[in-house]
């Protein structure tokens, strides 16, 4: 019999094939964070059982663009960088459960699969998509990070353009915001294998950094549009009103989560 | 409390964004079959408890090219295509559990996010590469399906490439291979969120076609060159003998699978 | 002093890195053909001097859809198909120059490096983009080149859906169209490598086909979308009335042109 | 009669549609430069006359990646990313012309379409390529541009990896190497349409930057590797002996350049 090696598929009997390594993770990147306002009866019909709305603001969104370098704790992965590059934009909403709010991502689009892999690990629930983020440069025509810097972030997917922003900076904040703070609250589900037979995998579970660090947070101004799609609903989440936007160049190390429950969400 | 629609990631209230739709899954497409011998010790590596390698020609590979378009019932992709063709190449062999022999694909590569995630479903240890076949074609330069017409296929992944090959057809045949012919042993592996804790979904399934139509197989003669990566491991399954080639189109419908047994593969 | 050898460039001492090889240049391909009347206006605006409209249906437009496989007369490409295979989407018109009656391309995508090399040299103002066409299969769900078989074609450019269409298949017909069917008359212009001086490059060209084969067309009814870009034009040549459209396998050989006239075009 | 407007194809009415606009062009970017020694044999086959190779250290080489990002004068693609950030990687060489020293692209790579149409411009040999570079970051596991960090840079092309390297930065330096340290010789050269008829277009431009801003360089030690492949030959500039790596952030105004003469290399 062979004992089979890798923190992921495909498993071998070196592991050198697996998607992605062990945790914990490194990553350093730069956040660009639009928060606002939809109708709170979207968000609601995005939380399972026994997912609750947010107490305040319960209709508070953050939609986030970040721009990657990510890699195992020998950092090899940096040095072939198509293995560590990788850009995102994801949906964030914030829920409560037994009494603690938590924040959930609720679409998210990746450009590379190890990125999708981590997220079948971690209940993000990644598609392919097509992300770019203007990125701060020291000399020519890109933006510093300065008060009036302005950088534009898109997102397509299926070769249809999904969302685009312009935000400009205004001063350095003693936030990034308030959506995406609390400790991720996620499923990971999976279906039967068995036509009809329900869900295989069907947990909840809570994932946070295990440690973090970060450059100032800049508050900004932002113009944000949603457009629709026949397969995505990230226009749903409507825009009705502005809240603020935040840019911020982070460091961060994810190391595990806790299972919270499994097989009470009820997910067709 | 809201019912969370579709059939994979993301799940919403209409269920509108999942990125697979329910089965059944449709299929036309392409394959060209390489079969070869390895040292059969490469294959016996790649098979956790409780399988077993095949009684046999138990060092017997089959690398496979195809070029698919896929769809749900409702056929919508088709009329989209970028929802509904990829290509892929994929490593196949056999095993044998409790005395029946099965194929298992042990290492895979997509150029699509939906194929990904039915692979995640289905135990197909995917991961995203460019792949490319000559396609036939009825006019010009492009092979037709005839005997001595040449066939290229190849497949890289992260910058790099891992195999080519080019096929040249010789007659038609009662057989597509012995490989692939089998239904599908998979693992359905994810690690716990909780480090250390194992695995949280470690399943035996089996797998096939619900139905098959196919024209005629091709029997073809192949050179074929496998290449290192630092990542990948398909060059481990190195080439002591070639067997035969084949080229096929076929329509296939996949519609679920059962699952053997969970919990015993004893993988890492 | 060193003998520079290559079609095209990067020029070397043996000819291998060009980007293109020499002319003739073969291909195998569908087409799906799109015919409709916008308003002549925006036909005249884009055709410089000494270019006339056409006499008759000045404001008639086909949007062409192709997915190719193209080669070198020795046809190696086709056996690396990442260097033989590409799609494209086109926009043709009518125009009139000397009485005869010319086909232009006034806007065109491709999805290959090899294929914008070979349009700098045929006076195709070329365009990366994402295209993709449903392709007829014999198996499966994919349609069979049959009455009522339908087909979808989609453009995209910079992360933003330009075109999209649904074709369905009638009846075989004596014609593919009239707008894509005379010779092509493009300019081909280069800027001066100094500020302010005009044009270094300013050709009216004349092209063709060296030799055609193609199986039957299929006439069919479309349904057309053009979307707007702040970057594109093609939905500038708004859609006022339907023609036809249609479906054909076809094999090409190119084998250069001829230059009508030379610095006259007046493009700034 | 019909103005056709935009710098370049394709030319409407609006010129919106040009895929690039006017000069001047402005970049932001960072460059890894790797300096080494071929056989002087392999430079001076690439350069036609009238250039000859440099009086001083005619081997030598410089391979370089760049992480760009570029904009015309309004500075508005930088707030649509996808229309403004890109990657390359070229090889630069030496050479002699009229007793003065010039630098000279001769392989070059490129992600995007408006760079492509930037280098027919501007004489630079581009192909479509994949590029990578480590990019320095503040926090977290990527390098901060600091002595000992480490930074990897890959090429591929046709899914075939031509070039890597990891540069280890060791202190400030006073240059960012000479190998591409002047003025650029380039031709522009386009086959004549009709067959047989050699060059319609052969001129030999210089070129440069019409301002400079830039960091402090860092010298660097590389460890880089080339590999082979059908249809390039940066391989062929085979490393002979190390010179010196650089890594430097810069931002760069290009605004034309000047003809020095027309119809004189030669070339086939």
């Amino acid at each position: 019999m062979s004992l089979m090696r890798g923190y992921f598929h495909p498993k071998t009997a070196t592991g050198r094939s697996s998607l992605i390594p062990s945790p914990p993770w490194h990553y350093s990147g730069d956040l660009l964070t639009i928060e606002y306002r939809t109708d709170p009866a979207r968000v609601r019909e995005l939380l399972p059982e026994p997912l609750e709305p947010a107490e305040e603001d319960p209709g508070a969104v953050a939609l986030i663009w970040a721009d990657w370098q990510s890699c195992s704790g020998s950092r090899e992965e940096l040095l072939d960088p198509v293995r560590s590059q990788y850009k995102e934009a994801f949906a964030v909403v914030r829920c409560s459960y037994r009494g603690r709010t938590y924040s959930r991502c609720v679409h998210i689009w990746v450009d590379k699969d190890f990125a999708i892999a981590r997220g079948t690990h971690q209940g993000y629930p990644k598609k392919l998509g097509s992300i770019h983020m203007t990125r701060p440069h020291s000399y020519g025509p890109a933006p510093r990070l300065e008060a009036g810097a302005r950088f534009g972030a898109t997102l397509a997917a299926a070769d249809r353009r999904l969302a685009q922003a312009v935000v400009t900076l205004r001063e350095t904040s003693n936030t990034n915001g308030f959506v995406n703070g609390h400790p991720m609250a996620h499923h990971r589900w999976l279906p039967s294998i068995e036509k009809g037979e329900g869900l295989a995998l069907d947990e909840l579970i809570e994932s946070g950094a295990a440690s973090f660090e970060a450059g100032p947070a800049w508050r900004a101004e932002a113009d944000l549009e949603l457009f629709d799609s026949p397969t995505e609903e990230l226009a749903r989440l409507e825009i009705r009103e502005p809240i603020a936007a935040y840019y911020r160049q982070v460091g961060v190390v994810w190391d595990g989560g806790t299972l919270l429950e499994s097989g009470t969400s009820g997910a067709g």
